[in-house]
């Protein structure tokens, strides 16, 4: 038996993870109503066919209207001002909360827009695919995957009761739920996944640039270990943008990190110190056995093979 | 109807990469006779466990006579003194060849060693998982994947018949084979194999050594694209360090190049310019669909799920 958590719930940008978000949760069985707002006309035509949604609004104020669930799933840096401006149209009570990768910024946005009567928890599902739009999401996509909530620091009863209303809402579409400082989410983050694609962005755009070797060649050849750099490198354009610009300092200071143990390297290529490149290459390994030890992978030999 | 295409093959050094050349050549009935060499003695035992070869032999200079084919399968860097040391045993007219990620060096260590009345012809097969050691081979490793022959600038008719008969056992092996130069071999795989390896080694590390995230939620949220780097991370310690040092010069070039491109990311970001970050997010896409057209992968949305 689920129990509807949230009579009506509102998606305010509705690309890959928004789609997913409505999908899953009609999937679950734990919403009434869904009403959706996107940018783009396109794709509130687009929406209005998949058929998804109850309501595609044109108008963000009006998605939100009665909604007991309002979440944000725009690109990062959107989130603040499309939050103001829905703000006074929010229902005394409903909860907003969000999907970004970048948690810090949308914790400082709700804080100074979210009426009073409103509980503001960001959240942040870690999920996605190389693909974006409202075709691309499916319902399945949570299953499995953390879903990482920071709360405001309030300690009154009925934003305590919203966080755990949340969390059993992201629980019923298959996550695990984690709550965190943003602070904390936005360092952790940039380590596990700004700085893997910012450094994924960064080689697929050298290796493009090179005038020695064709770029045919390295489509060709990218079997032995480009093409998986490839994939993140694919992800959406303006939603990676506004990540790195909102999660700067964190993003920054992992790149730096990054850097300077990349010269280490670099220096011990060139004086041949073949032991310091050894120890470090058996040191990864044991990183990823602690991976897969800990159920966040399968250990197939698919390197190499189409997957 | 298959025709056997080398009455014996000797493999030296037989881990992942040899036995499944092994396997392979079995499966495709292109070889007779199978003699192994590996410098491990518990690696000879589990081979001669394992049953895949007719001879397993304590002595490298034991395996190769007679045979028709040698293929060293060895690290990079051991490859040079394993051929020096078989070189008086080799039978005339035998192809000699490998399996290594870096030819420029391999090129040299033959044309040092190999006696002239035998055809040396580096090769790589761009094939490979995470794994190592004889039981990680599969017969299956090399079917739809590239293989790459540097042959010597020798226009003998007999070398020209040497490089077809090893063309055509590579194809029997299920790969497609291209020939060319021994150095550009060695810039195109520094920028589709050695750079993506070394850069995901490097982030790794990078996130081993951090204090304020522990060990343990760089693995809980490794989803975010960082798993994807560990598995590259967790290649043969040694035989990478070999690849690096056998390439120094090429990898080095790559990562200048690399590094040049990531201090302007890292500009970028710091000084909030998203148009360029976007200008480069929206390039490196196109590089991905290419590599699907072209048929080097498929277009399945698994970023985030479990593989």
């Amino acid at each position: 038996m689920t129990e509807i958590l949230y009579p009506k719930l509102a998606v305010i940008g509705c690309g890959l993870i928004g789609s997913s978000v409505i999908r899953a949760a009609r999937a679950a069985g734990v919403v009434g109503q869904v009403a959706v707002f996107d940018a783009s006309p396109q794709a509130r035509d687009r929406i209005r066919e998949l058929g998804f949604a109850d309501a595609v609004c044109d108008d963000p104020s009006a998605a939100v209207q009665d909604a007991d669930l309002v979440i944000f799933a725009t690109p990062p840096l959107a989130i603040g001002e499309a939050a103001a401006q829905v703000a006074p149209s929010l229902k005394p009570g409903a909860t907003i909360s969000d999907v970004g990768s970048v948690k810090g910024a949308v914790a400082e946005a709700f804080a100074k827009v979210a009426p009073a009567a409103c509980f503001a928890i960001p959240g942040h599902p870690i999920a996605g695919s190389e693909q974006s739009g409202p075709d691309a999401g499916f319902a399945e996509m949570f299953q499995g995957r953390w879903c990482i909530l920071t709360p405001q620091a309030r300690t009154d009863e009925a934003y305590a009761k919203a966080v755990e209303r949340l969390t059993d809402f992201w629980m019923a579409l298959g996550s695990q739920v984690e709550l965190m400082d943003e602070k904390h989410h936005d360092l952790v983050l940039a380590v596990t996944s700004h700085l893997p694609h910012l450094i994924a962005y960064n080689i697929v755009g050298t290796a493009a640039d090179l005038e020695e070797v064709t770029r045919g060649e390295v489509i060709k050849y990218s079997a032995g270990g480009f093409r998986d750099f490839t994939r993140i490198a694919a992800s959406d354009p303006i939603m990676w943008r506004d990540v790195f610009l909102a999660n700067k300092d964190a993003v920054l200071e992992m790149l730096g990190r990054f850097t300077e143990d990349l010269q280490a390297l670099s220096r011990a290529i060139r004086w041949g110190e073949g032991d310091k490149l050894q120890e470090l290459f058996t040191r990864t390994r044991d990183i990823r056995r602690s991976i897969i030890t800990a159920g966040q992978e399968t250990a197939e030999p698919n390197f190499g093979r189409k997957r």
